[in-house]
């Protein structure tokens, strides 16, 4: 699908290489999007990216730039010309430019600071003083505002003399004398509205709108739920800070998709590409999970020593140990999982504790009749003693009925203590599960075959 | 932040009980978001339901009805009266109207269609030939087409003529006299446009299409990755088939997220939200996967017999299962998430088979000498003797190392095979992973422990 190709990236170099005019790049490479020169640029060596990237216009050489991760967009940064570097970050959008400040060094962002033009500068300023991963930090100022009292006809006038510097422009938002939104239209009911009339008289007055301090993975759920493709932020003043777009919606929708898959799968959340990612931050996520998984494990360990005489007698006891540990585990992950998603798209809400407990505890049980079936036929073709079988069944029945009722408690629980539920339960349920269960099966054991 | 409370629908159903005229309704509800009256419509009876519907103007009724399950939907159409499920059906968008056909059962569907009208019927027949979950059926076939030879002022004529019908709305599609598509221009450029300008010398002639055929999840790759909010999809005779606009895309990403998150956790994925599936889905889908692990670590019960008479002579070898197979289990998973979702991301692609295993060969290996360290001083508190703790010790090396490795591969592998890299490797590598683990355990306490 991708327009890059050897021979393209061939040609370049050898002009890069000729130094010869804008031009004639410009010529070879005008109708990419900024996506492709993005992967053109990744295959370039550093002085022929500064090269190429001095030879786009300004502004496409910003929107490529936003396809770059924080650090590689300072690097072009800071060794292209300051005029160039100047040019090139006052045409990046808002949200672009407050992402890359906060990831970098505050020296290297003060640099960059001098460089903004007023009233830029005041405006990014403005939103670097919202949260990390707000709605406020990842809007964008670059919208079309109009005022109340405008027709139709003044606002498509006002349009074509600001339109082409705005990012976002489907929609025209419309504020009063002190800021405040009162009114929404899109470009199509300004084309279609009567000339003279006011924006007042047709514009949509109920917005769906959010506090700037919003946390974006709310937002995003707003807006997929309501089918949005933008939506308006509001500051605590009540004045409209900017605009959150669908394009940066998706960014965080997958995103939080991703953090949540990463720690499901028991890593601290890697926010950079794979490949993109040094090795050194892979072991540090990794690494710290897997002494948290290894420490709650250390206590089977004081289990089965505990019960070392049953193992001793009944060496038997011990085929069953990793099918019980892991069907424990499997249940429990398995509803916690379904839980945390539910959770992270909005599907579960606080209130829904008991329900989703007493539900996850049915289907726990209902779960459980038929995998203790199976499970004692199993033990009997591995020992054929009927009392070893009866014991490893009923362990299996009360530890996936157990284990899946915890898998819907932990995420709830971690939540309301105000932590990612995901964060939260994912490493605790299997080894929870695992010590219940040894426990619940040196008890039946005792019971049932009489040790 | 949701607009309905209990005294709306306290009013709502008043109203509705007083048989009081749609006027009144409209009234209330009039400012709502079809969301939002989706979420009232769940609060209300099934007559209600229907009394409700048949109130609203029948383009917002067909924009409530696109946030609810096909089955809901069906049970809504199937009983209101025929001309009304009509005008409804008639103004859902072409991809929910779609979805919809696609999960009724043939007789259900053939009643709907009986009721659709020309050209609708002819782009719904068209539209349903194209695989489920390809970019041909989710696509909307509501967008503004405009031929090339048109004016700027030309186009804004026709705009205003049939706008108020189209879905999607922020591009005009430019197409030759074929039907075939050769460019694209935004709202914003036909404003800012001479009015007396031919398109054909303004709109942008390189258009990022797909395939019709395309599945999907691809789709929405593309879209996320240059920032589209609307993507043509061309059938393979080279016709416009519709535009898949970036709500829908949303959609995908969350589902798409959901389902390796389902898989990841072991459980098939669930493709409706938590509360609207019944007890007896979730069993289905749970069951199976513990089944299969279930069948898949039953090996191990087999490893242990076989080295019975270790365990028999080492009581203390047993104490160490829990930990070996949940720390084997837990570095394969999370390098094989972290590989799939870079899969699914589309940032590891067919190609990077050795780069990626090597990565985390290697990678495994570092994170495992920490680990090896630790789990010999716990084995010496458990057991204080040295050559038990060397076996534990060096089988954890190895099986970090191996199982690291083996969470790079098996994703890899499963997606070669033409499979879901999360159906193929979830399951399989932590049960892998424990039986090579076990056998690697005994082997080195035969080594090193004189056995």
């Amino acid at each position: 699908m991708s327009v890059v190709d050897v021979s393209l990236l061939e040609q370049i170099r050898s002009l890069l290489e000729k130094q010869a005019p804008p031009a004639a790049l410009l010529e070879l490479t005008g109708e990419l999007q900024p996506y492709d020169l993005s992967i053109l640029l990744n295959s370039l060596d550093d002085d022929e990216q500064l090269l190429f990237l001095a030879a786009l216009p300004p502004e496409t050489a910003a929107e490529t730039l936003g396809h770059f991760e924080p650090v590689e967009q300072y690097r072009f940064l800071d060794h292209l010309e300051s005029e160039i570097t100047a040019a090139i970050l006052n045409l990046m959008s808002s949200d672009a430019v407050v992402e890359l400040f906060t990831a970098l060094h505050p020296l290297q962002t003060e640099q960059l600071i001098a460089l903004l033009r007023e009233p830029f500068r005041e405006q990014i300023y403005d939103q670097m003083s919202y949260p990390e991963n707000s709605a406020g930090s990842l809007a964008t100022v670059d919208y079309i505002a109009a005022r109340r009292w405008w027709t139709a006809e003044q606002t498509l006038g006002h349009l074509r003399k600001v339109g082409q510097a705005a990012e976002f422009y489907s929609y025209i938002y419309v504020l009063d004398h002190l800021g405040e939104l009162v009114g929404v239209l899109s470009l199509r009911q300004l084309i279609l509205a009567d000339p003279q009339t006011r924006l007042e008289e047709f514009m949509l007055q109920k917005l769906i709108t959010v506090p700037a301090e919003l946390d974006q993975e709310q937002a995003a759920q707003l807006v997929a739920q309501y089918d949005l493709t933008a939506l308006p932020v509001i500051s605590r003043a009540g004045k409209m800070v900017g605009v959150l777009t669908v394009d940066d919606i998706i960014d965080v929708i997958e995103e939080e998709a991703t953090e949540d898959i990463h720690l499901l799968g028991g890593s601290g959340p890697v926010e950079t590409p794979y490949f993109k990612t040094d090795l050194i931050t892979f072991f540090r996520k990794r690494i710290v999970w897997l002494l948290v998984l290894f420490v709650a494990e250390a206590f089977t360990g004081n289990i089965l020593r505990h019960y070392e005489g049953l193992l001793t007698q009944v060496v038997a006891l011990s085929f069953f140990i990793p099918l019980l540990v892991d069907t424990a585990g499997n249940a429990g992950t398995q509803t916690s999982t379904l839980v945390i998603r539910a959770m992270s798209v909005g599907e579960i809400r606080g209130g829904d504790f008991l329900r989703v407990v007493w539900r996850e505890m049915r289907l726990g049980l209902v779960l459980a009749l038929p995998m203790a079936g199976i499970t004692f036929l199993r033990a009997m073709m591995l020992d054929s003693s009927v009392n070893l079988g009866l014991t490893v069944a009923a362990t299996i029945l009360v530890i996936i009925t157990v284990s899946s009722t915890l898998g819907a408690i932990m995420p709830i629980v971690g939540k309301k203590l105000g932590l990612d539920p995901a964060v939260f339960s994912s490493p605790l349920i299997t080894t929870v599960a695992d010590a219940v269960g040894l426990l619940i099966y040196f008890q039946f054991a005792r019971l049932l075959m009489g040790l």
